[in-house]
């Protein structure tokens, strides 16, 4: 199997903490290790043939250093001029295996998402591959546990939940409240991880399919099918990545293509989409506050609130459910409720020519 | 007229800004120059014979340090060994002055007050200063503006306010708000500023009639009362604090005393009491939050916050009513209506060892 790592977001919902140079799959989120060593360390006891990390010329360099104590695996960077989403992504790094190893499964795996149990994380990663071993494209579907607003849905054929896989009857964009409680009880609905498992082969006829422009741009690409060496194919990406326009693969090709199954996984998942999310993956305190990265901490009734002091003491009085982000030069003070609008301080800040903060 | 400087409060409520050694009155609270500085500074076009600073031993270096630039002004600063509130230290302050000049008027000011209308608070108190001529106890009562409740009230018997001065029925504790709002509307009602005038005789003749312990431990004080250095009386002063207790000088001779007489004042005050009192003398900007020593702000859809950036970039989101105070070692966000506890803070900082946080 290989692995393909998606390491290129930006994440600026995790301002201050992440930076454009700094972004959430870099960062040390929860101490120690970052998302992205986390994600690839993950994956080693499979004994992944290569693992391809996609990132952008911005992170590329801090990305092969997070990644060069791991002696002994084969680890490409990719390095994409300009964002395009994550079909061009995917494209490219299917493409790439493919030359080498047509029928190799891929499993595509995000940087930046929390995985608790690991070892079932791997079980569902093997199941996937039995699926995708018969030419289907195969989506890891988390088993919901709440009504979650805050993903895209996958609704299956089957009512009964089980080990699957099961056939996908639709992609459900993010729904209302209601909708949500609705897809908990019915039970043959399961989140949207953005985690797939297929053969190289498969999804490159799959795009040529559905994205024929994005095939004609990967066609481009010309190396010897013999060696790793990807430094030379920088000019060429350089060159395809100015000619196509952004696309998810969930919109440009799960969406609309035939054979795609998904199979369930209940291995403790957050997409870490957001300040708000941490809460829900690290153990809190007894007043249910939980603070990172803070030196000494006194909390006067205090309670639901996410704390990074920046090795400061950090005492709270009389206030709950905020996020309190201290780095070296700035400070974010957030409601809870309101962390999807750190990005509008980011936002500001790129607007009021604030280039240091970014 | 001497002026008598209160200049020794620990100022817990003021914490992470204030610290042992740097008590709100010589913090720089507005920016520029400190509390004490103002307070000093703002009595100097009355020409005052001597400015007396009651301070402590962990803080009067500083002291000294902050008004060595008040070249031609005579300084003393007076040194208490321990804190033993108001009455010890203006007792002091009264017999010093009395051995050189025993009918000298001596006006008492706290050194971590705020005043707005400079001007006004000096025709005060010269108008106070008219009434201590004829041997009154005279106290500053604030016109007040509002049903205060962190404030104590002084009863005068005239219902209708004019320069005054009135006799003083009573002084009244912080009152419940009803009962606020009752003194508010009721017009013969004023703040309980701190603030005093009088002849240094007349507060000594006062102290030994409701004091007399006082008055016996003060009379142990030996020194020519031909020159004023006062460096010799340190360890006299050292014995005689060893043996007093602690009482208010309000407490202790003005709830008791026949002649005191109040002086209506109305010059924009606050004893700046907690961090929520800075809203009240700090503007605002349109959204009413107070920023100070911050170096850039953004705030979405925040409002009524307190922030001392300590020369980061705030962000603030979604939130209203906090008081936000980074320093280099501790950050507080603390509910506005909270503020008062923030002395908790700093009484569990004590109870944990954490002293360098104190």
């Amino acid at each position: 199997m290989y692995v393909v790592v998606l390491a290129g977001g930006s994440g600026t919902r995790f301002w201050p903490l992440s930076r454009k140079r700094n972004p959430k799959q870099l960062m040390s989120v929860f101490g120690g290790k970052s998302m992205l060593q986390r994600t690839v360390e993950r994956v080693l006891p499979l004994k992944p043939k290569r693992v391809l990390v996609v990132t952008n010329a911005l992170q590329a360099a801090e990305t092969a250093s997070q990644l060069a104590y791991l002696q002994g695996v084969k680890i490409d960077i990719i390095e994409e001029p300009v964002g395009r989403n994550t079909a061009p992504a995917i494209g490219l790094a299917a493409a790439i295996i493919a030359r080498h190893d047509p029928d190799g499964i891929m499993a595509v795996l995000p940087a930046d998402h929390y995985i608790l149990n690991e070892e079932e994380f791997r079980a569902t990663l093997l199941r996937g591959r039995e699926t995708a071993l018969k030419d289907y494209l195969v989506t890891l579907g988390i088993t919901p546990d709440r009504p979650e607003t805050g993903y895209g849905y996958i609704e299956t054929e089957k009512e009964l939940r089980g080990a699957g896989p099961y056939p996908v009857s639709r992609f459900v964009e993010k729904p209302f409240f209601e909708k949500a409680l609705e897809f908990l009880t019915a039970g043959n609905f399961y989140w949207n991880s953005g985690m797939f498992i297929w053969r190289a082969s498969v999804i490159l006829d799959q795009i040529s399919t559905h994205m024929p422009a994005l095939t004609a741009a990967l066609a481009k690409l010309e190396f010897s099918p013999d060696i790793w060496e990807l430094a030379d194919l920088k000019p060429q990406i350089g060159a395809i990545y100015a000619g196509i326009s952004g696309e998810s693969i969930d919109f440009g090709v799960m969406e609309k293509a035939d054979k795609v199954m998904v199979v369930p996984a209940d291995f403790g998942w957050s997409d870490v989409g957001s300040w708000s999310a941490l809460p829900e993956v690290i153990p809190p305190d007894a007043a249910n506050n939980v603070l990172i990265q803070t030196k000494e901490s006194i909390a006067i009734d205090a309670r639901d609130c996410l704390v990074y002091g920046g090795d400061r003491l950090v005492a709270l009085v009389g206030v709950e459910r905020l996020i309190i982000v201290n780095t070296d030069d700035a400070l974010l003070v957030c409601a809870e409720e309101r962390a999807q609008e750190v990005k509008k301080v980011v936002a500001e800040l790129e607007q009021r020519g604030l280039a240091e903060y970014l």
